[in-house]
């Protein structure tokens, strides 16, 4: 293992006219990086877990529709807008839940029509890419600066899933404030979920956090509550695919429980999210939780863990409401309840997108 | 699959003066049973969880018991019950928080003390373990009686790590409750949880379940609170490895917290477990949680699935508080809160063990 951990994990890059991804279904075992240069070889890797998470999939939706332009053969800007569209569809239609990819895409297309011609629109496209890959970082970094100062030297913190460098360009989210507050010269100690079925935290999380050279326990998702009730834990810090106007959380389906058991322990919970993951207009009943494939469950690799035929339910996505929360660390500053009140003060007034 | 089904599941069972059980390590991919004629056989088979849930683990103990009886070259009394007492330290060594060997050990224990040679020792010794070998499925039958009412037509049923037939000698208590249920002519669906880490639901309960033609669907652990928020379970139902005069459960890590969720969810939560299970003298203090070995979490065959080196928790169990048990299911009836009480009453007057 030693050896992958030297070289740094960049988990999207824009390298040579195309987009660079570390393929995380081989995680931990083989640090392999895969190079797309075609918007649909990125919405494969998306819809595959090659790449997760939140920030990560929407900033490689919007390069993969500055592929979309390298690779355009249109003349004019209404075909080049018409093929950036359809392809905004395509990798809208890989995950259902996050909001990232629509945010990403919206904003591509939205500055490809101020394009006047075929050129302008490569070039305007290629900038705004660029700028939303380049931000990402920058904004994990406040969103670390932000949440530091909740955390303190010696604290044993939870997390759920992968909010980390991992689930980002680089840096992360729920992992990068704990990063900040290393930063800031706090000895932290984390225990990591394995959340099954595609096991992000013990495949990613761990791996992540040792490459970092954080003190991490790894614990199945059935110890959540014993380590609460022997006192383990001060704090739960997970990411986010969605949070609405009224403070309800999407994230990683096991996530409502473990803030159901946080919030019966006292526990503090907190959501850390850049501001892309707000959505503010849809409601519950509008959003699609996406029911993933039975294999996931049955099977490791090629080894049946559970009878063939089985049926299952294989929610990727659970709700978190915001009563069981209690703080959403953004690049913007701390949301705290009511978060209907503070997102609207903070969340709405500073969106463009 | 089918031809496996085709066998019937006779979890442990007293052959030609040998222990046999079904190496519950293969399923559900292969139906293999292992035969024992030593008691250190045993011992390993309970260790490396070959065989396991508390009844079964409690029956093979005084089988191996019996099995020492056989191969014991003692010519005095005094000389098989030493090697009768040190075989009994060894068995309850193997598992120290399921109370079933104790209870074993200790029943065959007090009945190889009114032996007064070694051919009334070895015949009595015989006598008693079959008795409780044949027990076994009676007290499971008696239990799915006093649960059966519980149920209702069109129950969907959650079930966690595996309290059936491959947890007893045959039928099991939690899911004997279901058999009996659907014997009383009642159509129950069953939705069992994975049971990370060594998957008792996925690997024997799906498998057990789809054995006998019941409607069963498998979640990961991380979906309990989704299934129940969604108000797709009207009944939670579990066995037990250890109850206290409290009404403390000690069962399968993951209960605790199932517990708590049926609780929020005002979903009702059973507990079925025979008389056997209770341990009216210690405290929780006394109780030691046994704590497994990383590679449950870390491996899954010769897979790894975490990074090598990581560091875990693993608690094999976890405690389960009376004010979350809506009822327990024992062979002598229905116990109802509050717990020390009704366990007082009905276990406490009937036990001579």
């Amino acid at each position: 293992m030693k050896s992958l951990y030297r070289k740094e994990l960049l988990t999207v890059q824009w390298r040579r006219n195309a987009v660079q991804i570390i393929d995380q279904t081989k995680l931990p075992n083989k640090l392999v990086y895969l190079r797309c240069t075609d918007h649909r070889e990125i919405a494969k890797a998306i819809k595959s877990l090659v790449v997760r998470g939140a920030p990560a999939i929407g900033i490689c939706a919007a390069l993969a529709l500055l592929l979309v332009t390298i690779n355009s053969k249109a003349k004019t800007e209404k075909d080049l807008k018409t093929e950036l569209e359809r392809a905004g569809g395509l990798l809208i239609s890989t995950r259902p839940t996050a909001v990232n990819i629509n945010w990403a895409v919206k904003r591509i297309l939205q500055i490809s029509s101020s394009g006047k011609n075929v050129k302008e629109i490569k070039r305007l496209v290629k900038r705004e890419a660029l700028t939303m890959l380049n931000d990402d970082i920058l904004t994990n970094k406040k969103m670390g600066r932000t949440g530091s100062d909740l955390f303190h030297d010696g604290d044993v913190v939870m997390t759920h899933c992968n909010a980390g460098s991992l689930a980002t360009s680089t840096y992360g989210t729920a992992l990068g404030v704990l990063r900040a507050a290393r930063e800031d010269g706090k000895n932290l100690k984390v225990i990591a979920t394995e959340t099954r079925p595609v096991m992000q935290g013990s495949r990613l999380t761990a791996f992540e956090l040792m490459h970092d050279d954080f003190d991490v326990r790894l614990i199945s998702d059935t110890a959540v509550g014993y380590v609460m009730a022997n006192k383990m834990i001060d704090k739960v810090i997970v990411g986010a695919d969605r949070i609405l106007c009224t403070g309800h959380v999407y994230n990683k389906i096991g996530t409502y429980q473990i803030a159901i058991m946080a919030h019966i322990h006292k526990i503090p919970f907190y959501v850390a999210a850049p501001v892309s993951t707000f959505d503010l207009k849809s409601s519950i009943s509008e959003i699609t939780i996406e029911d993933r494939s039975p294999e996931e469950i049955t099977k490791i690799k090629n080894i049946f863990i559970a009878p063939k035929g089985i049926n299952t339910i294989n929610p990727a996505f659970d709700i978190t409401p915001p009563n069981l929360i209690t703080g959403i660390i953004t690049e913007l500053g701390l949301l705290e309840p009511p978060f209907q009140r503070s997102i609207d003060t903070i969340i709405r007034r500073s969106r463009r997108y």
